[in-house]
């Protein structure tokens, strides 16, 4: 009677534990010591798809899996608040990333009354956390300024960075691009930071040289970091994100943001190689952090997008195509192409060397048809940006790339989460459930 | 000692059970008895979204959850064989997910050297279960073929319809459109079928008059089916899918093939309006499941899509914003619009009636232009296309709605799963992962 009883009680234990286990887990059970939240910025679900491809080894029957792939738990909607329609920009979408609040179009975590919200970063600040943010664009840009601080718009650069110093510094670790706005001749505030007791770093090299008892800022452009196919280092994000993790462990544990930020910007442009080469950086970085999290299980990693860019789409008029490998040897973005025939003389034969395809005549002669019906007082900038969208056509046509617009578009996104905690991220979410969900588990 | 032991033994098989718990579970275990698979041709991604805020009721502060937002299980790449690259058509897509083997575009269940392959379904009735199809294409369309049948092109129509009675009959109930291929000036397959015990039906209202101890063909068009918005019942999918399910119930359980058919219709078309009344449709059919499922929880629905068209996206040309209002309040299709517009003389405000909005003069003008220089010999189908084209250029621009093809792009799709067994087909699997996976649960 005895033994049938513990039995009984054996298999009810069983039982109950064996529901919760299905169920989603009590939060502290999952919480992380380290949340690592990333956002992708304007990846939509074509560009994941595209990248599968993209990364594909022509050399092997099989479509390799990629690092997508291995973690994707669902997707996340990312309408804004309703004033503002259904299609989020970056600034509405991480505030909600950021604060779980939906607000207007070109809020910096404010509300639709322009209050501020309170961030998942401040909060992990707020608990004794190291805090860190590594972008590829200015570091006071829509995403990373969302999670930092406040202001009713986006625009207003200098006054986001000015409030990372006049609001009470919140950031252990700040890498991107973004001199333009921290040394200006009215304020530095790199110097403001150095009397902080901030270290200061301004190039890749000295990446290695951080000290981890010491704050740190790092800026390595005057506005968003190169072009990864232009950059010296075009896995910088990675680069940066292995010195942002060494730097923010400690026994409190850590909130790090990482923003790829360009994915968006080559959408803005209907640039794929480009977009496609920043999602090689992002997926560097993925490797990496899989890696990291094997050796520091108790760290969550999220990724997700604020919203889809450009419209893209593998295939176009009517061809069941897409073909990646038009554009997947490129050396250099099609933006610094474009620069080289604003500014010299190239010929057919070195434009397809840079290319890695050959332009037919008419293509070509498009080209050179811009250049010489130029306005007298066209800035070179100007003509640039008449050329690169011109070869973005062009390698567009060939690849079976298809855009809709310059802008954003309301598809919902993919979510991806691996780590301590990563399964409450799953099934169909809204971006605000994911600043919601990083609430309680910190 | 004895009582720290018993807790012991207690902590150790909760544990352990719980490890189970988290795992997949054994296939023995989740098999179902019955298996319901959908397929919303063409459904991908940013027709799911979009369905959401075409949904949405303006009335209320919040954007309601949609079917599909509560099921969301994951996404499937849709990819072909090498031969065919990145971007699938329907027949090549169906075959995956028929058979679990990836094929050329055109293939209907046959791979690549064209030797045919066993079907889901095939297996299904071959283990005992009933099986049954319900489509609103013609019921030899590549999808509900690829389950049925083996053919080395799906434009072999009528091949494919004789090879349901002469390849030996495999199906319970089939339900959709077709006369036009099942009664032949060569053949009449309905007398074929009747003979062999088959009851005809050929109106919806007769779908309450089956008979579940007798087998069942029921074809309801020449070809498809009408858009859902020109339909007699445009809910006849649902209609459809409630009386396949109480005609397919038994002792063994069965297997069923549904086809949310002319989304992908809709997409080809660039008909938003369209497109957006076919996922209602399907939604309406998901919502019964949801409560068939509960009524027989041994049931298990899986939906996802053979790939995307059209290339979709909400917002376009730099504006963010999507306006599904314009077109919610059709009451007919754009294509019985344009219809009637070429059969006779409809005014501008009879039109605005039609649209539900009014089109400027230039638009108004641009449709009488098309009519006005139609060729002498051009049929009225052919005027009827022109201009259904031109509506539906206008209703997206209206809605800022974008499309970039006519036919498929590449991204990957949404999987959807509810009841028995549903967890197996979580997070990023490939559309021949889905085929593999019934094939075990059979």
């Amino acid at each position: 009677m005895k033994k049938i009883l513990t039995l009984f009680l054996c298999s009810s234990l069983s039982f109950s534990f064996a529901v919760q286990a299905n169920e989603q887990p009590t939060v502290n059970k999952i919480k992380p010591k380290n949340i690592i939240m990333i956002v992708s910025d304007g990846m939509g679900p074509a560009y994941t798809t595209a990248y599968r491809y993209y990364n594909d080894d022509p050399n092997t029957p099989e479509i390799e899996e990629t690092v997508f792939d291995r973690h994707l738990v669902g997707m996340s909607s990312t309408y804004p608040a309703p004033v503002s329609g259904y299609v989020t920009d970056s600034a509405a979408g991480a505030t909600a990333l950021a604060t779980g609040v939906k607000s207007y179009n070109g809020a910096i975590s404010v509300d639709v009354n322009k209050k501020p919200l309170k961030t998942v970063l401040q909060q992990a600040k707020k608990n004794g956390k190291k805090t860190g943010v590594v972008v590829t664009s200015q570091v006071n840009h829509a995403t990373p300024a969302s999670y930092i601080s406040h202001n009713e718009s986006r625009r207003n650069y200098n006054a986001i960075a000015d409030s990372y110093i006049d609001n009470g510094i919140n950031i252990d670790l700040l890498l991107g691009g973004g001199t333009n706005y921290f040394v200006r001749e009215d304020r530095n505030l790199i110097d403001e930071f150095k009397a902080k007791g901030f270290d200061y770093i301004e190039s890749y090299d000295q990446l290695n040289t951080i000290r981890s008892d010491k704050s740190v800022i790092g800026l390595f452009a005057p506005i968003g970091l190169p072009w990864a196919l232009d950059d010296s280092n075009k896995y910088r994000l990675s680069a940066m994100t292995k010195a942002a993790t060494a730097h923010l462990e400690n026994n409190n544990g850590y909130f790090m943001l990482i923003e790829a930020s360009q994915v968006d910007w080559g959408g803005h442009s209907n640039d794929i190689a480009s977009a496609m080469a920043e999602m090689d950086d992002l997926a560097e970085t993925l490797i990496y952090l899989e890696q990291y999290v094997k050796e520091h299980p108790d760290t969550l990693v999220v990724l997700t997008a604020d919203h889809s860019t450009g419209g893209l789409t593998l295939g176009v008029d009517g061809e069941y195509k897409w073909e990646p490998s038009v554009f997947k040897g490129m050396k250099q973005s099609s933006h610094s192409i474009a620069q080289a025939i604003a500014e010299k003389d190239i010929t057919a034969e070195q434009l397809a060397q840079m290319l890695t395809f050959a332009l037919t005549d008419e293509q070509f002669s498009q080209l050179q048809v811009i250049k010489e019906n130029k306005a007298d007082d066209i800035k070179t900038y100007q003509l640039t940006r008449q050329l690169y969208t011109k070869i973005n056509q062009f390698i567009s046509e060939k690849s079976y790339t298809g855009w809709t617009t310059g802008g954003h578009t309301g598809i919902d996104v993919p979510v991806f989460a691996f780590g301590k905690g990563h399964s409450i991220f799953s099934k169909k979410i809204d971006n605000t459930d994911i600043a919601k969900k990083i609430f309680k588990l910190l």
